[in-house]
C-alpha cells in the first residue's frame, strides 16, 4: 500500500470550488488502487494574506515541504481589490513565486488539447482544427524576468524609473531544454524551439544551449520559430505543434493563448516540476467575477490531477482514464456556463454537477 | 504645389516586390493631386550588408535624414541564412533597431482590421468576428528590453550566461499613454491598458503613468487587463477591443497574433512615429520562402502607403480611398496565393496584378 500526502491550496476566486470537485475524483482513485491519500488542507493566496498577513504562511510551507506533491488551486483578485493589498504581498508576488522558487519547478507543462469532438468550444473554424489540437508547452518557469532582479528609483533627470533584470546561465536553460527533448521524444518527435534571437541577446544563448542538447535527441526534428511568428503561427494552424518550449514570459503569453484558442483557459491544466517536488495547477486565474456562482468548469483543476497522478505518482492509466471521464462528459453533451452558451446545444451543469458525472464516469 | 521627398527601403526577400506595388499607388495620388512625391530609393537590410558591410549604410543614413517619410519595406533571412551575418550587424540589430532609435519613433499603430465581407480570410468563426474586427494596437517601439543594455559571459561558476535589462521611464510612459488616449478619443473613447503589473515593476510605473494620463481624458473609458489575459481575449473575442496600448516586447507578440486573427500579417500595415520622422512599414517579416514567386500580397505595404498619406501627407480623404481600393479589390473576389488557398472560391491574382487592380480602383 501506498501512501502519498497532498497538499491542498485551494486558493481564491473559483479556486475552492473547482479544487472541491477535484478532491472528488482523488477519493475515487483512491478507494480503487492499492492507495492512500493523505489530503492537507493549507491556506495559499489573496485569502490567506487577509487571514494571517501572509499570502504563503509559515505553517502552509511547512505543509509543502512535507508533502509528495501539491495540488495548488488559482489566486489573485480583481485589478481593483488587488489594490487592497501591498505590492510586494500581492498573492502571485507574495505566494506564488516563492512556491515556485521555494521548489524550484523550473519545468511548466501546460497541454494544449482538444480532441476533434470538442471543436465546437474553440473560436477557431473546424477546418483549421482538423483532426484536433494536441500540444504541449514547456515553459521555463524559474528564470528569465520573473525572477530578475527590479530596481524602482528617480534617476538624475528627477523621472521616476524601473529597471528589471532578465537573465539566463546555460545550466537553467538546458534542464529545460532537457525537459522538452525527452517529451517531444516519447511523442511525435518534433520540436519546436521559440525565441527573439533577432533583438534579445538571451534568445542567442537559448538557441546555442539548445543546438548543444539537440545532439542527444538526433532523432528530434527542431523547428526554430520567433515567438512573434508563433502567435500568429497558434492561430492559422495549431495542429502544426506537437512540442513547444519557450522562456518564461513567452510561456505565459502563448500559454493564454493557447487557452484562447481551445475556447477557454478552463481547459488548461499543468504540471509544475521541479528536481524534489512538483505542483499542479490550472493555468488560468481565480476569475473573481465567477466566484461562488457554482459555474465554473473544474476541468483545469481535474486535468490537473490527472497530470499529478502520472508525474507524481506513477499512476498512468489511471491519469488517462480521469482524462477520458472528462471528455466522456463533454460527449454526454454537458457543459458548464463558463465554457458554453446557453442555447449551443449542450445540457448546461453546474460545477458540483460536473465534478459528479466525472466521478460517475471513473 | 506641396513637395515630398520618401525615401524608399525595399527591403529584403518580398520586400522588392511589395514595394513596387505601393510605389504604385503613390503615382496615382501623385497625378491627381497638388502633390509631388520625390522616391529616393536606398538600400537597407541583408541586402545592403551584403552589399556594403552594413545593413544600414551611412548614404541610406543621409536619404532617412534627408526625406519627409520613409516607406520601409520587411527585412531579414531565414533562420539559416541569417547565420551567414555576424550577430550585431544582422538585418534586425543593424538595422532596424537603429532606424527606430535614429528617429526615435517611439510610437507604433498597428491596425488590426478586418470588415465582415473578409471574414472569410480569418481562422476565426464568422460569429467570433461578427460585424468585422476593428482595433488598433499602439505599441512603445524604442524601449524595454529592445534597447535596455545587453550582457554576455562566462560567470563565477565557469557557466555561460547572459544578462538584459528592461527599462522604462516615467516620460517614456507618459508620451506613447498620450498618443494612445488621443488615439482612443477619436475613435470609439475605449482603451484597454495592456500589463502584466502582478509580475513586472515595469508594469507597475506602466499603469501609474497611465492613470496619471487618463486624468486629462475623462471620456476616454481605461480597461486594465493582463498581457496574458489578452492573448485569450484577442482569440475568443476581439471585437471588445477598440485601442490596445502596450510596451514594446507585449506589442510585438500580440500584434502577430493580431495578423494570426485576421488570416495573415499581409494584412497588417503599420506607422511608426516619433517627435520629427515617421516611417511607414508592414508588420510582417521578408518571407523568404515566398519571395521572388510574385505571389505576396501588397496589402500591408500599400496600407503603410495609406498610414503615411494620412499622418506624414494630411491626405486623409486619399488614404481611406486607398483602403477602399483594397477593399474593393478583395471584394470582386481577387486574391493572392499567400492569403487564400486554391479552391476557397476566389480568383487568384499575382503581387502585380493585385497592385494593377487597386490602381484601377483608384
Ligand atoms: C499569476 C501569474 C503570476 C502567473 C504567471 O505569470 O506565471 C500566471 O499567469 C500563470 O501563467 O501561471
Ligand atoms: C524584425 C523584428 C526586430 C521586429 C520587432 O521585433 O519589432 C518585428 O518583429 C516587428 O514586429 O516589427
Amino acid at each position: 500500500m501506498k501512501n502519498y500526502k497532498i497538499a491542498i491550496l485551494a486558493g481564491d476566486g473559483i479556486g475552492p470550488e473547482i479544487t472541491a470537485e477535484a478532491v472528488k475524483v482523488l477519493k475515487v482513485i483512491e478507494e480503487r488502487n492499492d492507495v492512500t491519500f493523505e489530503l492537507l488542507p493549507a491556506a495559499f493566496g489573496a485569502c490567506a494574506y487577509f487571514e494571517s498577513g501572509s499570502a504563503f504562511p509559515h505553517q502552509t510551507k511547512a505543509i509543502c515541504d512535507e508533502a509528495d506533491a501539491i495540488l495548488k488551486g488559482p489566486i489573485g483578485l480583481s485589478h481593483e481589490d488587488s489594490k487592497r493589498i501591498p505590492i510586494d504581498e500581492q498573492p502571485e508576488r507574495g505566494a506564488l513565486l516563492p512556491l515556485r522558487r521555494r521548489y524550484n519547478t523550473y519545468a511548466n507543462f501546460r497541454p494544449v488539447s482538444l480532441p476533434k469532438s470538442l471543436a465546437h468550444f474553440s473560436p477557431l473554424k473546424a477546418e483549421v482544427i482538423g483532426e484536433g489540437i494536441d500540444l504541449v508547452i514547456v515553459r521555463e518557469l524559474v528564470g528569465g524576468l520573473y525572477f530578475g532582479e527590479k530596481e524602482m528609483g528617480v534617476n538624475d533627470a528627477g523621472l521616476r524609473y524601473v529597471r528589471e533584470t532578465l537573465e539566463y546561465d546555460e545550466s537553467q536553460i538546458r534542464q529545460i531544454m532537457q525537459q522538452a527533448f525527452k517529451l517531444a521524444s516519447k511523442r511525435r518527435k518534433l520540436l519546436h524551439n521559440i525565441h527573439k534571437s533577432n533583438v534579445l541577446k538571451s534568445s542567442v544563448l537559448w538557441n546555442e544551449v539548445m543546438e548543444e542538447v539537440a545532439k542527444d535527441y538526433p532523432d528530434v526534428q527542431v523547428v526554430n520559430m520567433l515567438v512573434d511568428a508563433a502567435a500568429t503561427a497558434l492561430c492559422l494552424k495549431p495542429t502544426q505543434f506537437d512540442v513547444m518550449v519557450m522562456e518564461n514570459m513567452f510561456g505565459d503569453i502563448l500559454s493564454d493563448q493557447g487557452g484562447g484558442i481551445l475556447g477557454s483557459l478552463g481547459l488548461m491544466p499543468s504540471a509544475c516540476i521541479g528536481p524534489d517536488k512538483a505542483y499542479y495547477e490550472p493555468s488560468h486565474g481565480s476569475a473573481p467575477d465567477i466566484a461562488g456562482k457554482n459555474i465554473a468548469n473544474p476541468y483545469s483543476m481535474i486535468g490537473s490531477v490527472a497530470m499529478m497522478l502520472e508525474n507524481s505518482f506513477d499512476m498512468e492509466a489511471e491519469a488517462k482514464n480521469v482524462w477520458a471521464a472528462m471528455q466522456g462528459v463533454f460527449a454526454d453533451g454537458y457543459s458548464t456556463a463558463d465554457l458554453s452558451k446557453p442555447g449551443s446545444g449542450v445540457t448546461m451543469i453546474s460545477t458540483v454537477e460536473f465534478g459528479d458525472k466525472v466521478v460517475e464516469k471513473l
